[in-house]
Formats: C-alpha cells, sequence, structure tokens
C-alpha cells in the first residue's frame, strides 16, 4: 500500500435526495479538512453532471455556521443527478480528474453510484492513474448490500411513520378506508415503517403491501374489506413498487403514458395515479363508505426540520468514515454494522468492496414480513425502530368506557 | 344575568380534524375541572352523532399524563363527524342534553359547527331550557370571522412550509417543474403558508395560486413558462379550490364521478386528481424535462409530532376561555385579537357572538395577495409566521462560486 497522495479531492452527490445526504457530505468536509494530504476539496455540481463539465464549488471555505445548516437541510445541497455514466462518460470524467489532479473520489448515494465509484476506479487503474474512490451510502430505500441499513432510511422511516401515526388517528376520527401511498421501487423497507408508530392493538396500518410479495386485486380487495368489517374502518400502506401477481408493478400496468428515466424505470413517485388507481378499485368492489388515498410523493425524502437523530448523525460518521478509510485504502465503500440493539443500539463502520454494492439490490429479509404477505413481523420493528431516533406517542379516547 | 348553573356539560370535535384541536379538548377539560358549577364533562363520541346517538365518554377521569398525551395528539381524539344537523337532528340533541341535564355545550369547530352551537342554543332558548353554548374555532383553513387566526392553522401552515422548504431544495437539486397540490377549499390562506419557509431571493414556491384569483389554463401556464425559462426550474404551490375564470374549480370540472359529502362539497382532499391534471396539462404545453406533482393530503391536518408551539398555546387557551366565557354568558364564540406582531407576538382572547361566525367564511384580504394573482406578500407573511412558531432554516451550496 503506497501512502495517501497529496492531491484534491472531488466529492459528489447522487441519485434522489434524502433528508440527511447532507450530513454525509459535511463529513466528509469535516474530515478532508483534518488531512493535509487533501489538499482542495472540490463540490460536484449536479454530481457527475459536474464532475464531467468540470463544475466545482470549493468546499474548504465553508464556515463552521455554515456546515451545521447544510448538515441540517434536506436534499442535496451541492445538487444530484440521475445519469448513468457508461465507460466514454467515465473516461471524460478521469480526464477532468487529471486535469485538477483530483486523486480522492467521494460518491454518496445508492448502488448506482457505487457502481459509478467502481467504473471510474477500475478505469483510473488500467490508465495507472492513482486515484482512491469511495462510496458513502444514501438511500430512502435501504436497499444496499453488506450495511446492516442505509443513511437516509432512518429519517424517511421517521417521516412515514408519523405519517401513519397521524393518519391512523385521523381515520378513527372519521372512519372509512385509507390507502396511503409510500416510496420503494423494488425493497418493501420504507412501506413498512409505516408500522413503527403502532401503539394499540387496533392502530393502523392494517395491512402493509410491499413489492416483495406480490398481491392480486382480489387478495388485496378481500384483506381490505375483511379488516372493514371487523373494525369499521381501515388504514392500508402501499408500495409504490407494489406487484401483481404476474411480477408486473401495478403502477406499470396502470400507466397510460410510460415516463423512463435515463436507468429505464417507469416514474412512480410525482403522481398520485397508483393511489388513485386503488381507491377507485375499493370505491368499485366493496360496499364503504368512505375511501380515500394519499401518495406521499417527495415530502418523504426532503421534508424540512424532521430528521432523526441517529439517522444525521450516522450519515454524518459515514462520510466521515469515507475520508479515514481513503488514507490506507484505494477504494470501497463504508458499511454500518450493529453492534447493540434496543436501548444498546450501537454501530461501527467498516470498509467493503465497491463491487460488494455496485449494482446490487436488498430486499426485505422474510423474518420481517408475515406469513400473509401483507404485514410486518415484530423482528422488523425491531430492527427499524432505532434508526427512527424515537417517535411521539399520542392518545385517543374514543375507545374509552362510555359513562 | 342568572348565575351558572350547577350541572353536566358536553365537549364535541367537529369537522376535519386538526394538528391542535386536542389541545382545544384538553382546554375545555382542564378549565372545566376548576369549576364545581360543572359536574361531570361528557365527551360527544363523533361530535353531534355521538350527542343524538347519547353515546358519550366521562372527560372528568383523565389523569394529567394522559391529557398531555391528548394535548400533543393530532386528530380529533373522541372522533368527529361531518354530520349537518337540521332542526329536528337538533331537536333530539336537546332531548338528550335534558335527559343528562346538560346545560354547558362546548363546540370545537369551523363555522358549520359555530352554526350547529347557534341552532340549539336558539332551541333550547325557546323552550326555555337554560344551555350555555360556545364555540371554539377550529379549521386548517382559517377561514372564520372575526377572530385574527383560527387554531389549527398555525400548525397546518408550518407543515406546508416545512413540505415546501425541503421540496423547493429537492427541485433545486434535481430541477424540473414541481406542482403541489394545497387544502383549502375556498380561502387560500394555507396554500399561501407555502411561502412562509422562502429565505433566498429565488427560493420557491415561485408561484402560489388560490381559490381567491381565478386563473385561467393559458395564464397558469405562461406564468410556469416565465419562470422555467427564468430559473430552470418552477416550484408551484396551488390550492385544491382553484378555479377557472368561470368560477367553476378547477377539480369540479375534471371530477368523473363527483362525490359530495352531506355538505355538497365536492371531495378535494384524498385524491391526487387535480395534482395529476395540473401536470399532465405542463407536460402536454411546455418544454420542460421533469414534470411532477404532489398533493399533500391528510397529511398537512394530521402528522404526528409535528405542532406549532404557538397554535397548540392557543387551542388550548381557547378551549379555557370558552368554559371561563360559559361562567358569565349563554353563549358565544371564542375569538383571538392580536396585541402585538414579529418579536412581540401576543394575542388576548375575547367572546364574540355566535351569529358572527355561524355559517360565514373569511377570504384572504387583497393585502395578502400579489397584484398579479399568482403570489403572497410581504404583508402575509408578517400575518402567518408568527402562528408557525418558527421555522427551520436551511442551506444550498449549489449556487456558490464556481472554483
Amino acid at each position: 500500500m503506497s501512502s495517501a497522495p497529496k492531491a484534491n479531492a472531488v466529492v459528489g452527490q447522487s441519485g434522489g435526495p434524502t433528508g440527511v445526504i447532507n450530513a454525509s457530505l459535511v463529513g466528509v468536509i469535516e474530515e478532508a479538512n483534518k488531512h493535509p494530504e487533501i489538499q482542495n476539496l472540490y463540490g460536484a455540481v449536479h454530481a457527475v453532471a459536474g464532475m464531467v463539465k468540470d463544475d466545482f464549488i470549493d468546499l474548504k471555505k465553508l464556515s463552521a455556521d455554515t456546515l451545521e445548516l447544510v448538515a441540517a437541510s434536506p436534499s442535496s445541497a451541492i445538487g444530484t443527478s440521475r445519469d448513468k455514466p457508461d465507460e466514454e462518460y467515465c473516461a471524460r470524467i478521469l480526464e477532468v480528474f487529471k486535469k485538477r489532479n483530483i486523486r480522492y473520489f467521494f460518491y454518496i448515494g445508492g448502488n448506482d453510484s457505487a457502481n459509478t465509484a467502481y467504473i471510474i476506479n477500475t478505469m483510473a487503474a488500467a490508465a495507472d492513474y492513482e486515484l482512491r474512490a469511495f462510496h458513502i451510502p444514501k438511500t430512502v430505500d435501504n436497499d444496499l448490500l453488506v450495511t446492516d441499513h442505509c443513511p437516509g432510511f432512518g429519517t424517511a422511516a421517521k417521516f412515514v411513520a408519523c405519517a401513519l401515526m397521524g393518519d391512523d388517528l385521523d381515520n378513527r376520527a372519521m372512519p372509512g378506508i385509507k390507502i396511503d401511498c409510500v416510496m420503494g421501487r423494488h425493497a418493501g423497507f420504507l412501506t413498512a415503517a409505516s408500522a413503527l408508530g403502532r401503539q394499540r392493538d387496533d392502530d393502523g396500518p392494517h395491512l402493509v403491501y410491499i413489492p416483495e410479495r406480490p398481491v392480486s386485486m382480489d387478495k388485496f380487495l378481500g384483506d381490505v374489506e375483511g379488516v372493514y368489517k371487523k373494525l369499521g374502518r381501515c388504514v392500508v400502506a402501499v408500495s409504490e413498487g407494489i406487484c401483481d401477481t404476474d411480477g408486473v408493478t401495478w403502477a406499470e400496468k396502470l400507466a397510460e403514458v410510460k415516463e423512463t428515466d435515463s436507468h429505464g424505470n417507469v416514474q412512480l413517485s410525482g403522481t398520485g395515479a397508483l393511489a388513485d388507481f386503488l381507491a377507485g378499485q375499493v370505491k368499485s368492489n366493496l360496499d364503504a363508505k368512505r375511501v380515500r388515498a394519499d401518495t406521499f410523493g417527495y415530502l418523504q425524502r426532503s421534508f424540512a426540520g424532521l430528521q432523526s437523530c441517529v439517522d444525521a448523525r450516522e450519515a454524518r460518521a459515514c462520510g466521515q468514515a469515507a475520508v479515514k478509510f481513503a488514507m490506507d485504502e484505494v477504494s470501497g465503500s463504508v458499511a454500518i454494522k450493529r453492534t447493540g440493539n434496543g436501548k444498546d443500539y450501537a454501530v461501527e463502520l467498516f470498509r467493503t468492496e465497491l463491487g460488494n454494492v455496485a449494482e446490487k439490490t436488498k430486499s426485505m429479509p422474510a423474518e420481517f414480513i408475515n406469513a400473509e404477505g401483507n404485514g410486518v413481523t415484530d423482528a422488523f420493528i425491531e430492527y427499524a425502530m432505532p434508526l427512527t431516533g424515537g417517535l411521539p406517542r399520542t392518545s385517543y379516547l374514543g375507545n374509552y368506557p362510555r359513562i
């Protein structure tokens, strides 16, 4: 292992914003400031799009106050991109790196971002250009391999849990059938988080549908009817990535115009179509008075002032860890290991190979999903609760004894 | 004026839930506990529906801890109703009041609820039955007359402002056109609150459309295009009650099935149809890459753990004031007078006649709306900001000087 080069560094934020991706950015900045090996720290404006265009800001000149404000702000403070760089794109990035003597590359994002770091690192090695490339995990979907959980998930989980806590109380006060559509294209973690705030036996969500468990319309309607008959109301959390039993997502089936991004994904967020479709099916097929649907949309990834303190702390630590690892290693992805749970919740950070994370997706493990495939288990609650940093408690009086 | 009777009291929560309607309930309970004139305090389960069915819980036996938990919980803790009582319905309620020796009636709600209190009080007087009827204001729409502002608005305004702060940062990070649909059937206050979190000159929302200012599709599209050409992005807040220039709401125009409630209102919330329709119009008519729409739905009235401290305090004080007023007066509605603003924000509570509030609706005054009819003025910000209890600050680095 050669010693860490004295050179410039670049950091970028990729893919969908989260509530704590800026905390990771600040972690990179404050740790980079401690290492004289890192001379300039460039912020790539709009991620790879900024790298390829040579569009950078100077991140070493920010005041401590600004850094704290950035760390507490949702969304990606230096802009993001959904560009998926091919080899030619990466080659152009490498040219910019060479021109600016950038030899540290920190990339905060999901599995696509890990892959970008992997490709650029491989190309640099082939060109005999010394480059240290590190991926810092980020995703509200919580779907990265190796790491116990992903920065960004805890804050989004807190939002979804608080939303369902309030919405369930709203549904108690004004009973009916309520369908809430939650982000998560392939992994059900965030939709499952809707159950974290349940405090009473009959608290909703009463049904939780995730992409890992395909469900037919008949089964869905039967489940809803069953709860509605029993409780006189029903609150349902549905992942935007929910699939029919033939494996095709319902969103794809109902999309009149399939708008796709550069990764070939159908647009799921930023529309209420799926939730309205499901509400329409319930209205048409069940004898229920009041059927409503909400789609949480971008609020669940970018709401101001609602960070999970645990998530924010860990996101920042992951940014710091990437810089520390880069002093000793040539590449890697930062991962979280849980060393204690419940009251003793604690984590350690470690390095894993980029190839272990790149382009791979984690699903909800079977032990987190109930046998019927329409709810979560206590094991999931135990796993996810600490990541929210704690949830508010609530009270409902309508089921108190009558006088 | 006869002295306050020694008798029982009833309290109910009516109409759409809010984030602080339970604080008003707790205000009634704790003040009632101080007055020996009030013997039992009955909570009407599901508002007038509980009163007419003789369905009550005992609110005098709740512990202090439970009361604090209730006060902090969103939604209506004893259930609510959208029933609009006619004379016959009110006559049946009066029979239940007589049977239970209920001579204090506290009703937390909007202008319909004030009217219900008014009708029942008038009927009681005609029947020579001593009854003291008080209305406690509540609405996220902020559309009641006489009072400076309504409990429930500040908390919903905080939610909408934080949502737009995050969503605007999201839109900066990943530019495009974003449309956010906000509650408010007739009054634009809550949609206008979307502008409260703006901190930088080019922060969104860049356009705000409210029911008070009808707008044609051409004007709407022209406005959006203008901002998009200038900034490369555009964030729009639209009230669910937005009207075309012929005075018909866009929601009504596009509704295939016009589901109406017992007040004859078309369903506006609990569907993403309006936002999706507007996004579709933008996609079809403008040359823009990324067009998304979110509908905030029930989250803006029932989100757990996000009260405005000012709103919660005032809501509670309004509940207390109703009971105090009932010791000296036979009827009334509690209203808020602002006695200081900005840093010196302060209020006093006073009593107004039920008839001044019943069935009347306040709109956004002209001085709160910009000349173009697509934004808010500084006067609105000064009016509404204190009610949120303060908003988080954020930072965005993407427009920093390039290196």
